[in-house]
């Protein structure tokens, strides 16, 4: 069953004072607005979040959601992959429709960070990795300082094209009334920002984030009643790499990317490997490169050179997180890698507003962990 | 896709002295040495589970896992649905194979749960339910309490009719090696317990369990490589209720279990609706005969009768918990819905050793909450 997307919307993302059930069911109710669908209609609703329950002692969000918009009785579940909670539930979302097990699926990602202090998140979100790594002091952002030393030292890169992709994806973001942040940044603002992790800064990664984002799936032959342009997922690919990133040869180079890469691109028989738009996960300016690269999309140890050139730029041939991205567009974990998809549906609708580009096909890549877990997601205009 | 088991395992359930990752691998391999199939092999592996994050604080069991199994570069997810996520895997699982998306999809669920005491227990599962019924001080047993105490007004059920599924089930675990159990009980012993929550006393409940369990899934066609005799995926359903049960007209009544019942006989194509053997969400004595109501295997009020005169016994018309149930086999949380399915592919197997019944189709019914998430699996001998 060939799987269209009907439907989009997510919450502004930042801080909210509200709990996770009312961004979740926020963001759902706009999405079946978008799509003019009754909730009733809903037939299978996936809900990909990371932590409610050390969040906000919530574990039961997905069916108090089918509740909250009136979908009872939709089936309902869960999709837990730490921050790539949102690209698994594409993964999801996509099997429930080609099955045939639903024709109205509905994913709502998000999370609800910004009730606990930046030493409890940050904790919450180092209980994803091994406990060793953690006892050492080896939380994901000391990971990306390590990765960003070799890769400094490994490549032609410089300290200031990393900082090129945070001034970007600020830049982005300035067009995105939805983003986290509406302040623009220059490599000066980056470079002289604290240190998180040598050669590290505050200004490479992404903030903590409250927010959800949503889709609908439907079969494509439904979706052509909806509309005259449709948009369909074209490939939709996960892999994971080692749980403990000592154990892989080379901590600069995403496997795990790589390899959903290729699963996704295998499926859509496009002759290219080659999309118009693409929205990483940055969490932190390193990932941006190295993604480029392990998808393709950029020669080994040459993503650097994309940002620092304008190629990912909106103007550019590849534009990289139009959004604003994980950094300026705000990272609530499992809601991540559906505004991503929002971001790249939008832009493939034509609705991308001041930030839209011309594409016809589109790439999401959303990470859990440092590269441990990658889905990536390619969606395009059907013909 | 036709969608066939060809594994399945599951550790003894009781108290073990390791953690989630240990149980989770135990059983993943056991599964996969039971269908003579490589950890390299798997393309999908699916972990049900609750509450690492809350129980260990380990919310990367997934990705753990398959670094555990040496199964890089699987994809894995974490399937969430309170206490159904064994059965809402399998509708994952199943969704994974019937798309194309995987050939050879390990699904495993399982729950640490006694390195916590049981006060920290009960907190983490009342986290399930929405936050105004916990704090009257209706949990999960105490909505089973009242419940019974409609259940017994409304229909000629005594509450030995209740004992005598706890009974049953107690004497059926006394062959199941991994039961946690091995105690025979008789009504008197049922009935002179400690009161939980009244008219329902100790012996009506399930205890807290370590233990998980495995199951491999395949495409009919490849299972016919493995198996003479196959064993195949005949229909998956899953439903909702409300999440606030007092919202809902009858609380004797599971209007999810109906409704995920009635999707997975539609999806069979079997002109009855009738089953051989089946395992049901016994977590307190009165939800068997609630379940055998709402999937239309008894008359509306008359469920209770099943057990008393004997129907659901082993040598009856239609065994029920031939595992020793939730009740006796212990419940694991999201390990439960998988050892269900275990329980039902030995029994369609001939695996069963000396609680082996004739059967060719069986059912499990897995549920979240009070009846808040609801997933029935019919397996069947693939003729």
């Amino acid at each position: 069953m060939d799987v269209a997307v009907i439907g989009a919307s997510m919450t502004a993302f930042g801080e909210h004072d509200t709990w996770i059930r009312g961004l979740l069911a926020s963001a759902a109710t706009a999405c079946l607005e978008d799509a003019e669908v009754a909730p009733s209609a809903v037939e299978h609703l996936y809900i990909s979040n990371m932590a409610s329950g050390e969040f906000e002692g919530q574990t039961g969000v997905m069916n108090a959601l089918v509740s909250d918009i009136a979908a009872e009785s939709a089936y309902t579940q869960r999709v837990g992959q730490t921050s790539a909670a949102g690209g698994a539930g594409l993964l999801a979302a996509w099997q429930s429709v080609a099955s045939g097990a639903s024709e109205a699926t509905l994913l709502v990602g998000g999370e609800k960070m910004t009730g606990r202090t930046t030493r409890e998140a940050a904790d919450i979100i180092a209980s994803l990795t091994h406990p060793v790594e953690y006892r050492h002091g080896v939380t994901l952002p000391a990971f990306a300082g390590l990765a960003a030393r070799a890769y400094l030292d490994r490549t032609d890169a410089t300290r200031e094209s990393l900082a090129a992709v945070a001034v970007k994806n600020h830049r982005n973001a300035l067009d995105n009334p939805d983003a986290q942040f509406q302040k623009s940044v220059d490599i000066e603002t980056v470079l002289s920002s604290p240190v998180v992790a040598d050669p590290l800064r505050l200004y490479d990664y992404c903030p903590v984030t409250d927010g959800a984002a949503a889709l609908l799936f439907c079969p494509v032959k439904r979706a052509r009643e909806h509309h005259e342009q449709v948009v369909r997922v074209a490939g939709v690919g996960g892999a994971t790499d080692t749980h403990v990133v000592h154990e892989r040869p080379d901590p600069t180079w995403m496997g795990a990317v790589e390899e959903s890469g290729d699963r996704a691109f295998d499926q859509t028989g496009w002759e290219e490997r080659a999309v118009d738009v693409a929205e990483l996960h940055d969490m932190v300016t390193l990932l941006e490169p190295l993604q480029l690269e392990a998808l393709g999309l950029a020669d080994r140890g040459e993503g650097w050179r994309a940002a620092v050139e304008g190629r990912t730029a909106r103007g550019g041939s590849l534009p990289v997180n139009t959004s604003g991205g994980l950094k300026a567009r705000g990272h609530p974990l499992g809601g991540t890698g559906v505004a991503q998809a929002v971001e790249v549906y939008r832009q493939l609708r034509g609705e991308a507003g001041p930030r839209q580009v011309a594409a016809d096909r589109g790439l999401t890549c959303n990470i859990g962990g440092f590269g441990n877990c990658v889905t990536t997601t390619l969606l395009e205009v059907a013909r």
